[in-house]
């Protein structure tokens, strides 16, 4: 952990909110008990140049990122996490709050900038816990080049929240000539994956369910708005999403649908983690289902695929990048695979609950 | 309600969403029953230029917004809504979930444009509860002149979010020249409040504890932008605050502690309806601490206020705008009363929890 930050293992006596262990009502009641716990913890750790305003709303000043006299393109996208369990291996609820708005945000080409934060805490829940969730917010909006600018805290009778809720909502700034959309397949594109497909959602299933492994199956939690300015500088891009949840299977038919188009992928091309397929087989789920939260599926132009995909295998969340599939003219909104065993089947939309609160 | 816009109420057989009375698990697990929802309730009741994008996140081209070269200067808030019952006299959560943070970037002097709706469903909640309260928020942005242009839903299991928690943060524009903070209160400054004050929590507190009056007591939930809008017309304004949780005495002793003076002011002069005192008397409130969700606090320059009080009294939601107040060299970061009885006292930040879950 970062030693020159604030940090809640490192607050010393009188330790500002240890008078209560555990979140009370009280802290989300517009009081002194909440503006200490805004005061101790939530402005420290988010420590930026915007957040200390302490209004209603927070003042963002443009021109810092925008040319004049472009008034330019805002990118902006929300999110509810809700996982249980809070901790889990590779990541936790907060790290995912963040990350999870920042990719939606670059799935647009978006450079992301500012993040909202709405916490709905459940009383009982230990300071200590929030603490840390908040810390590695923070932790993860300086890897993603992010910052928290304004913020809410509501507190909810206990067993009324699973601990607790995050909602982040973010702004991005789109550059100029990026369009980047779900609609903007076309017939003779290819369909890339930046890795592997399932871990996250098996990470967490796997610590709900009490399942264990010979190799730990780690959530793979990541910003990826680094990957895809990579991505867009090395060749042109139509589409990008991020696979979370319903996984690959309901990204391809998302974009299938939006670009009235026909999506063909070889499903062992797919890259999957053996662990993750074997617990899948244990469990009964397609990996192609399963949530991700640090891949994205791209959809590009033949000509550009070489040079993009060089460049996203250079990137730390981009090294088992991988063609699967084309865009076709036949079956436009349908998504089919070729088989492992050499058919062909129609790949749906998943219908409803696969795995429920993985992110 | 309005006949022309979508209607959970007109769905024509088959009835899209009626397969299922109730949310389930599935509605939030990104396959073909979440795309249900969002097709068949949400982009309709939301339908705007920007919402069918369906993308990561949404594009909004700011140059409609801005007059080049000012790249111009945004306002971003977010909040969370939990308050219990989801209906109330004079309002329900999705009314306040729009006007909430309408009237945050109001109270920084913003125009509010752009909406995101986050909804953390409970399993088991009526869909047609839902369809009521998508419907209501519909109107309320209609009525505050902004769009929801991005959304998200999760489901989690009976018991965990009390029917629905909503989430909306906002984005509007701050015109230029406008520097409205809460750290701009000046000695010899007034302080207005716009209207009654108590109306709201009052109004959330009678029917959770089953009271009844004569006279209802109704939620004052209203969108403020308006107001704020004649406010500016009339003359300069140095703070503005919508005095929602933890009521007067919070916003006074932000607004001192933000600009670093004393505030003084008169209790009588604070209108409160009489059955809202009754109320607080039978229950052991302060009218002055309790919750408001369309009123607001505004501190400003002496000579400015007569033309912006006469602004306020020709508005439907300033009719009952009055000066209770002054900003004084004295006691910086305090608020003192003038009582009733003709002393004086220090009103302080309340510690913790008076109304849980009014908003």
């Amino acid at each position: 952990m970062d030693k020159e930050k604030p940090n809640i293992l490192g607050w010393t006596c009188p330790r500002p909110l240890m008078n209560y262990p555990t979140i009370v009502m009280g802290h989300g009641a517009g009081g002194k008990m909440m503006a200490d716990l805004i005061e101790h913890l939530f402005v420290p750790a988010f420590h930026n140049p915007w957040l200390g305003q302490m209004g209603d709303s927070t003042s963002l000043d443009l021109s810092t990122l925008f040319q004049p006299p472009s008034a330019g393109q805002l990118a902006f996208t929300t999110d509810s996490f809700v996982v249980s369990p809070l901790f889990f291996p590779g990541g936790n609820i907060g790290e995912l709050a963040v990350y999870g708005t920042v990719n939606d945000l670059a799935m647009r080409g978006a450079n992301p900038h500012f993040l909202s934060a709405g916490f709905i805490l459940e009383e009982g829940l230990p300071m200590e816990t929030l603490g840390n969730i908040v810390i590695s917010m923070a932790a993860a909006c300086r890897k993603a080049g992010v910052s928290i600018v304004t913020a809410d805290t509501k507190v909810v009778q206990k067993g009324s929240a699973g601990g607790l809720f995050i909602n982040t909502s973010g702004i991005g700034v789109i550059p100029e000539g990026v369009d980047i959309g779900p609609a903007n397949a076309r017939p003779g594109d290819l369909v890339l994956v930046s890795g592997t497909m399932g871990d996250h959602g098996i990470a967490v299933m796997s610590v709900r369910v009490g399942l264990s492994f010979e190799t730990e199956i780690r959530s793979d939690s990541a910003p990826l708005n680094g990957l895809v300015e990579s991505m867009r500088s090395a060749g042109e891009i139509h589409c990008l999403r991020d696979a979370t949840r319903g996984g690959l299977v309901a990204v391809l038919n998302e974009l299938a649908a939006a670009s009235s188009a026909g999506i063909e992928f070889e499903e062992s091309s797919v890259p999957v983690r053996p662990e993750v397929t074997a617990a899948c087989e244990m469990l009964g789920f397609d990996p192609l289902s399963i949530a991700n939260e640090g891949k994205l599926v791209a959809i590009l132009p033949r000509e550009s695929t070489e040079a993009v995909l060089a460049a996203m295998r250079t990137h730390e969340y981009g090294t088992n990048a991988v063609i699967i599939g084309r865009v076709v003219n036949d079956h436009p909104g349908r998504v089919i695979a070729n088989t492992v065993i050499g058919g062909k089947r129609v790949v749906d939309l998943p219908a409803g609950e696969l795995l429920p609160r993985i992110c």
